[in-house]
């Protein structure tokens, strides 16, 4: 609608389609499920089981976790990223995590199948450029105080290192409401298939932080045209050691699965 | 999920279900449709017949606009209301129009079947009271500063006049992006649901103010689940005085129609 | 800067000069002080005599309280304003006091020497085009949403009427920051400077919300040139019915006023 | 006055001084200048020249640009750390100069007598603690979405890691006003000094992007009790590589120095 003159956004009839193992995000509905934190091997399994069976095509979790204060729990760094694997090993599901430093990027994209630019690091250019020249594929979270505009410039950090392989993901933006943890932009998902020719991911989880609220976003996103959700699932929610309020059980998960599928398909119905 | 202690936010089981003229608010799911202003009898006419024609069950247009500037079109008061009376008695739509000022509330109540109070007036108490007083079913939209607590509470200015018709309208609000011209929060959708008995309507209009985003989004706020949508419809978009990029023509809006109802009717069968 | 082609932004050379019995707004510099609301005559006269004797030159007082809930304290309406005018012949002092409602604004101008338009009602346009008609100095309050350039559009509302006596008042916007009450925006202070030729005031005691930053944001609001400040003072501010934990002491007022005159002159001399 | 229960929210007394080869942060008045970005040696020198001529007490300038668009000039890297090294040994002036990448943040303080984490990197965490590890003196300027409480937060990062000589810079946050780049929120100087005893300096040149606002915005920050500035001065602003519109020249910074050294000494005696 607007030109904003980058490779990100320069439609020219065909979209960005990236295939990890099989899984085609811009291509098939794809959603992406796990806690928040890898805690321990057994949440971990536990929780990726649960997700897989429920259709989830891919895993989340974090290792390596930036928290508002340096006392909270920060992640299990490599350990995590050896459960994961496992988990992986076991469950077939392509892993996602999260990167925050530069040094890490090469390392853990051993581990990981895509590696996650968090909101906090959206304009961590340094840490964009890295990603760009890891090859790996990229989920792109959008800064909770960006501009589409900036955001697409941060994508476009990766792609002009030459990795095509970029997805991004509404996550909410910071607003003077306080009912909900965020203002999640669902005009995002709209605005990013008019501006760029690459996929949109939604994160209910982060962008409400009300788990009542998470299956009528996720619906939402889906009426909208998304092209796929990342949503936080915990073994048991009440334990987890992050985002405990936001993190949907197993049950309540595979339920929500269930309606997304049969949205999805209708949507491709309605054209 | 607060408890607001308001008698709007006290859902004790039954939700609030409000009748014009047989449209039932809360009930069935209403799409209000219309010029933004109203600018002539024959602009008015045809649209009026446009929108009932492709489904429409309510007919929005201003009378009196609140523009930001005093040298743009203000709108042609009672002209205006004469040539919406008349366009009911043709169409059998129900007229919502906007009122400004405390002391038009009672004559314009008797041309319109609704009234509705704008975003800018939202924490206009005097108004509210006398909307309030007025007895007639009111649509209050958001402000678009205002949180959903001080929302809330101005829905309870009216209802605590005794007036219990009062339905409510999210259109967007303002945040730091400028690619939109308002961020449209789909979350006050099921936060209004669960912390008032009132019903929840949409404009994707003023929410998002780009003609292509108005047919994703109007499509998520139905599977968020509101109970209805306000949307501006022109004849002659492109001859309109007020909101000319934002206006979709009655052929748009009877294609968005049918995807609404059959989208409405598979959300009916989801649960 | 930017030409907003606007009355109100057309500096050519003369800026306005509004003079209220003898007291000149944007001539000299003019403190507005006086309690939130108009609670009793005791309260207020007590209060009206602490800030006359400390230096103010006008005497704020609300006697219509726009207020977030419909039960709390909505001000005492004729009674206060009777009170205010009581106030007035004991101490001299010129009265402000807001207006909320079209059918208000002409006999309420018999009592107030300033008709306030409050941040709630900002683009209330009917009230401002009644506060233009009433031939009376009009105080207006920068909406916590507004944009410069709408607020100036707002002036322009009561400007269009043919009254030149505006003034304007920046009292926080609201942001993300729940630490303040509102995020006070002292850059309004030269902005309003280079794009109108109108007075400009700061209100640090809703600006912030908090005691304690009365003092160093009154400071900043005099070094960044504005023409005057609204502060709120009672005489007994732990038994206020409104804003309990913003309004100052007259000790703490008095001592303000002093540190204020001195900075004020020293800017005069910095030139 | 909310206690956040951070070691840098713990005033218990004393403040915190830090001693830069004789300069007094949090103890003598501080403007730090210099241009935005470094771009030849010349450039640099003759600016540098010019601020400290004029009583600036550190230097800034930056070898690491982060960007919104990949596509703009990044910095020059080494090359410039290599002409802030010359700038320092020929005006004496204690270098301060951003650092982007975790990398770098050892070797770039082999160069630079203060390292600062930009807006952009405030919750980058491991670029925080690498700071930390440091030991060098550390800038922290405030994220443009960042709240009060996360920013002491993003200092306590560094605190945490045994490195005391850390001062914040409060430098504009993201609102929807449009007019300045950034909204300047000056209640930061108070609200850092009540909640931690870590000096806050102001940045009014991102802070507000509009080069007239900049002597009104650094006197309102004096006359508030920031602690120091940091203000870009280039030699040429309108051949500048970066914030082209928004670099005072030297001429310029040499006529607001002396405002600011007089007013701050009035400051003093005001009390």
């Amino acid at each position: 609608m607007k030109n904003l003159k980058l490779s990100a956004s320069r439609p020219d009839g065909a979209r960005t389609v990236i295939d990890v193992g099989g899984v085609k995000l811009g291509g098939d509905f794809v959603v992406i499920a796990g806690p928040c934190s890898v805690e321990s091997e057994e949440q971990t399994l536990r929780t990726a089981e649960a997700v897989a069976a429920a259709g989830a095509k891919m895993l989340r979790g974090g290792a390596f976790k930036p928290r508002t204060s340096p006392y909270a729990f920060q992640g299990l760094g490599l350990k995590g990223l050896k459960i994961l694997e496992k988990a992986r090993r076991e469950t077939g599901l392509p892993v996602v995590t999260e990167v925050v430093d530069t040094r890490d990027v090469s390392w853990v994209g051993e581990y990981a199948d895509v590696l996650q630019i968090g909101a906090r690091n959206m304009q961590n250019f340094s840490l964009l450029r890295e990603a760009g020249r890891s090859g790996k594929p990229i989920l792109l979270k959008r800064g909770m105080h960006s501009t589409l505009e900036e955001w697409l410039n941060c994508a476009e950090y990766i792609l002009a290192e030459g990795n095509g392989q970029v997805f991004l993901c509404e996550r909410g933006i910071r607003t003077f409401e306080t009912y909900t943890r965020n203002t999640l932009d669902l005009s995002m998902v709209p605005a990013v298939k008019a501006e760029s020719h690459l996929p949109v991911f939604v994160d209910p989880s982060h962008g409400t932080g009300i788990l009542g609220m998470i299956e009528p976003m996720s619906l939402a996103a889906v009426a909208a045209g998304a092209d796929g959700l990342e949503i936080e699932v915990h073994c048991d929610p009440s334990s987890a050691l992050s985002d405990k309020d936001q993190q949907l059980t197993p049950a309540a998960f595979a339920l929500l699965m269930d309606k997304l599928r049969r949205l999805r398909a209708f949507m491709g119905e309605l054209g």
